[in-house]
């Protein structure tokens, strides 16, 4: 242990240790930035004072409406700026925010609010049917709804509860922030998409919010004053921790309803974004644009994916619209993203395109903040060949407390003093990491195992593919056999033979599907194809 | 407090809970840049993986040696490789690490010895007859001596002692780092220079320099891979933290033994500088090189600087040379910098030349790591009207635990909950801090406040002059009076009554000096102009 023979008078005291905590950055930057534009959304220009004022009117009027240190708040709402607000005003209360997904049915909105038991919830009007299905039959007491209508998107207040609005204007813009006493206590809790069982509610603590919006700027090779596209929803790990991060550089938030390519599109160019993220379907979206929706880009844009692995090929094609993406992964225990595929200048920069696409498809190395990223077969790490199997452990700063009631997942998540990813991976010699799959996810057919990222991997370069995802399929004799579900592009055709066809030029006979099915995939609200359904449709 | 209605199982954990420490920097560095280069001196050129390997055979041999985690070892080095290598090697095996001055005489060198009781001391030859006058009449028993020779610079070993490469090649080069168990251990132990009474010994914990250095990269623009020569010497403020810091960005830090503007604009151009760091006098000596020392510099070079406010003179001088400087301020007490002058990219970039040195010179507002800046009077928060007088508090994580064996003074600086600085400043509107003294500088003439700053600003507009310093003179009528000491510029000439006319033409009557003495300055080992020793000369 490193202390000095005599430690007398070297305590932490207040003013040398301050409790790490995401609002820091907002309240530096409302201090130091005053004037710079922070939010924008169609006509509405926040600059950072003003964004304050929000955020501070929002924290005020919670404490008014009884919300109290610890408490939960919950919001179905797109990424517009009652969204942004919230991820400040909501912990400047003291309390815990809960971003709920807006895609959910009734039932499952039900079991989270039952699970998480929010006083109050701000709500999109758009969601409002869905959330008063999912009111009906609750086991609490119900919560209070404030709406927050968007007359801009011709979303008008429904009459029915206070709106956003006027629950701001009650808010004094002179009261005080909370600030955390430890850094340890609760920030947000966010549901898992739950595709075993039920969604888990994982509690994420300010210290690592902190640590890690720290870290990204290091990975994204971020300087002050980015203009950023939010397109990840702030629902899925509070948006990657975006709107954390972005006021610690003085950067501009550009919000988004709509996702759609002639948006992004629009965007970039009239805004002059710098950067942006989303997952790989979004990129596919951009890279199979029409003509009519694109817009050519003059300045790069740095781009983060993350949520699947991105096959090659969508890579090569939206890094020929100019955006220069970096792959990065994690999941929602590990607060988004906490690793990166770190270009490596000196090495990688000789290399062509198609080389440099699949170097960068891979999960990468240790971002900032990130401890331990290993690899582990029955307890010992598989060596660094790119071929051993294991599955990823990690350890750091960016990894949530635990999940919310849940005390038995927890110590099964944390059982070997790493967080246990369940995903499955391959170590390079240069440490890189490689995902094959999800555990669920890996084929074993024959006794050997088959990476369904790896088969779909080739499918995605046949010219007629949009997006496809293998599945293990029972067989009697093999035991499971890959079969492919292949979505084609537009106007575009092919027969299952010559997907297979194509498959066998490039793969192993054990790894290529022996059935195709042509259909529209299953998703979930950030792109990650469903392949639990597309499992179900095979039973 | 922000704990949810139910926390059980979210304690933290050895998965989710990870000390904050530098050698997070330099371990990840290992495993993600293994082959950039991190450690150029001269001929030798250490990649990160060679970096890596000195640094676990420096631990490992200082445990071999009988080094317990919490003991303290001292450095008396030049910007040597060793001086870095000791940086992460002291902590890596949980000691404490002493940099010493190596411009102090024996007696404060004893001093300083008798107060930290190193038990072991890396010296380099150059030193040593120093150091042994100091070891004479120790109190307590003889640290152990290692010396670090530096045949390159023509300083062979001694004989007398093992040198440091004998040292290292004991080492375990597959030993393990030691890393805290608790961030609030001791890191580092710099002694002030000590211009009032005997020097304070300023204790540095892993978290400060962990949260600080991920700062800088915000402040500095850092990106990744920056090419970094290493001027400040390491043992003020460990050269401000930055050897921590630069492995966190796959960066090379180019070492000097020698300063001299030669040497540094033959190193800048001919290695591609991209950032670098030093006192206002480094930029003095830079902007007064002669036509010889001099090489065009092609690209910009960003460069650091703080440890006394610079004149604007000297900044316009100097970015003339193609270097962008940005001011920043701190103490050893608050890990070296810990606020910045930020430029304002959307307001002042129009300024022009003049303006934008004089709005450089102010030292700014606080770097991210740090929470609060103040300036205070009376218990009260001064106007932000750029002319109300107060101290600066500081209130961050990157403040230190405390002075070593002297629990009075650590509780009399952090008194308020803030740390006092003991400098004086003003607000300005856009909440900018400007210093206008030491509280112990500022010259009260007839009842007025002269800040030796703003007329020290002056003077060096003047063009024959080089240096200059203001101290109070006693005076029977006014109590103080301003007095100038200046070191002329070489081959230049001037005479008092020039000096005081030309003060006279930008400044208040009370602010002229009264008497102006030609003179060459003395200085710390920074750069700091030792104002003590002008000031008794008056006596």
């Amino acid at each position: 242990m490193g202390w000095l023979e005599d430690e007398s008078g070297l305590e932490k005291c207040r003013a040398n240790y301050v409790p790490l905590t995401p609002l820091s950055h907002l309240s530096r930057a409302g201090q130091v930035f005053p004037d710079n534009e922070a939010l924008v959304y169609e006509d509405t220009r926040y600059n950072y004072k003003e964004y304050c004022q929000q955020v501070t009117r929002l924290a005020s009027s919670l404490k008014q409406a009884g919300i109290l240190p610890g408490d939960v708040v919950s919001t179905i709402l797109p990424n517009t700026p009652p969204q942004f607000e919230a991820h400040f005003g909501v912990p400047a209360c003291g309390a815990v925010l809960n971003t709920i997904n807006t895609r959910l049915e009734a039932k499952t909105i039900r079991y989270i609010v039952n699970h998480a038991k929010p006083k109050l919830m701000i709500v999109d009007t758009q969601y409002l049917p869905v959330l008063q299905n999912a009111l009906t039959h609750l086991e609490g007491p119900q919560p209070t709804i404030i709406e927050a209508h968007d007359s801009l998107s011709g979303l008008n207040p429904s009459g029915q509860y206070q709106t956003y609005d006027d629950f701001l204007n009650q808010g004094d813009v002179n009261s005080k922030w909370y600030f955390p006493e430890d850094e340890w206590e609760s920030l947000s809790l966010n549901y898992t998409s739950g595709t075993t069982g039920q969604p888990k509610g994982v509690v994420y603590h300010h210290r690592g919010a902190y640590i890690l919006t720290m870290g990204t700027v290091v990975s994204w090779r971020l300087t002050l004053f980015p203009k950023y596209l939010s397109i990840v929803p702030l629902f899925h790990c509070n948006g990657w921790l975006h709107p954390w991060l972005m006021p610690l550089l003085g950067g501009t938030v550009f919000c988004s309803r709509e996702v759609s390519a002639r948006k992004i599109f629009e965007v970039i160019t009239t805004e002059g974004i710098t950067h942006t993220a989303g997952a790989p379907i979004i990129l596919n979206m951009l890279a199979n644009a029409t003509e009519d929706e694109k817009r050519p880009i003059t300045n790069t844009v740095q781009v983060f994916t993350a949520g699947a692995p991105p096959a090659a090929a969508t890579l090569k094609a939206v890094e020929s619209l100019n955006m220069n993406v970096t792959h990065v992964y994690g999941l929602t225990e590990t607060f988004g993203h906490v690793t990166e595929c770190l270009w490596n200048d000196s090495q990688w920069d000789s290399q062509d395109s198609d080389a440099a696409c699949q170097l960068k498809s891979r999960q990468g190395v240790a971002m900032p903040g990130t401890e331990n990223v290993e690899v582990r077969h029955q307890n010992k790490r598989v060596p660094k060949d790119g071929s051993s199997l294991g599955e990823i452990f990690i350890r750091g700063n960016a990894i949530m407390k635990g999940y919310y009631r849940n005390p038995k997942a927890t110590h099964q998540a944390f059982a070997h003093g790493l967080f246990a990813t369940g995903d499955l991976a391959v170590q390079h010699p240069d440490s890189y990491i490689q995902i094959q799959d999800r555990s669920k996810d890996i084929i074993i057919s024959g006794g050997e195992n088959v990476s369904s990222v790896e088969v779909e991997g080739v499918i995605m370069k046949h010219h007629a593919v949009l997006l496809c995802a293998v599945v293990a399929k029972k067989h009697t004799k093999w035991g499971e056999v890959p079969h492919a579900f292949v979505e084609l592009k537009p106007d575009s055709s092919a027969l299952p033979e010559q997907i297979i066809e194509f498959c066998r030029r490039h793969l192993a006979g054990f790894k290529v599907p022996k059935s195709v099915e042509f259909t529209s995939l299953p998703k979930t609200a950030t792109g990650k194809i469903q392949k639990f359904q597309l499992r179900k449709r095979l039973q």
